[in-house]
């Protein structure tokens, strides 16, 4: 098993780091990225430790999803943006630079904002009964 | 008041449409994306009616937040993929499509998935604080 960094967000977390920090609560802290995509572009983290979404707690999750529209009504309010995507990356592959979850919402403006290139396929019947079929078992709703 | 227009999702919510279906429960239904950017690209929905993040409910984004890890770690083991991102778009100039609040789920393989472009600029600390000051008074921690 490979132990859990320390990275910036548990420094940020632990307030050894200054943020500019926008809400907290007992499970989540919301700052502003350092290094902006957008104007207002936010980061949103649990304070359970963990690297993926996928290793996150149900709890720790379902916090994280409550304090999501309040944030983003804060967001469009103050940078008066009207679009914006929440975006969450797991793995180097997947742009992933900070392995502490984390939820970004990035105002989207004419040029500035997520870049997203989207190269869509069309689902293979075959395959999608096998992957729905896999996929309940493992969700315990097979 | 722009009334919400009926989109697929509500169709597929009422059963007029057919999906393959990952998970359901009073809150949320999860599905394969019809138009796959990679293997398993699955999207969540909740049962809330809503075209924004931003205007869901608490409890409702709580529900959403709370079985994305679940989901996350079925998409992982029935596809294989070790990265993956998650993101939710709002407004067509952050490339929504379907004006009904949706998660994706897109496993990243080699050329494959979601394409990210991330060009990030620095955070003017003038416009940090005051930012943070009016997200504060936003959130209610002013």
């Amino acid at each position: 098993m490979i132990e859990q960094e320390v990275t910036i967000f548990d420094r940020i977390i632990a307030g050894e780091t200054p943020c500019h920090r926008v809400y907290e609560d007992d499970q989540v802290l919301a700052f502003l990225d350092i290094g902006p995509l957008s104007d207002g572009h936010t980061l949103l983290i649990p304070k359970e430790r963990a690297r993926y979404l996928h290793e996150l707690s149900d709890p720790a999750a379902a916090a994280l999803g409550r304090v999501l529209p309040r944030l983003c009504r804060a967001v469009l309010a103050v940078t008066g943006a009207t679009a914006y995507n929440v975006i969450q990356n797991n793995g180097s592959a997947a742009h992933q630079a900070v392995f502490y979850v984390h939820f970004h919402i990035i105002p989207k403006f004419p040029n500035r904002g997520l870049g997203i290139s989207w190269s869509a396929g069309s689902l293979d019947s075959a395959r999608a009964t096998e992957l729905t079929r896999k996929m309940r078992a493992e969700m315990g709703v097979g």
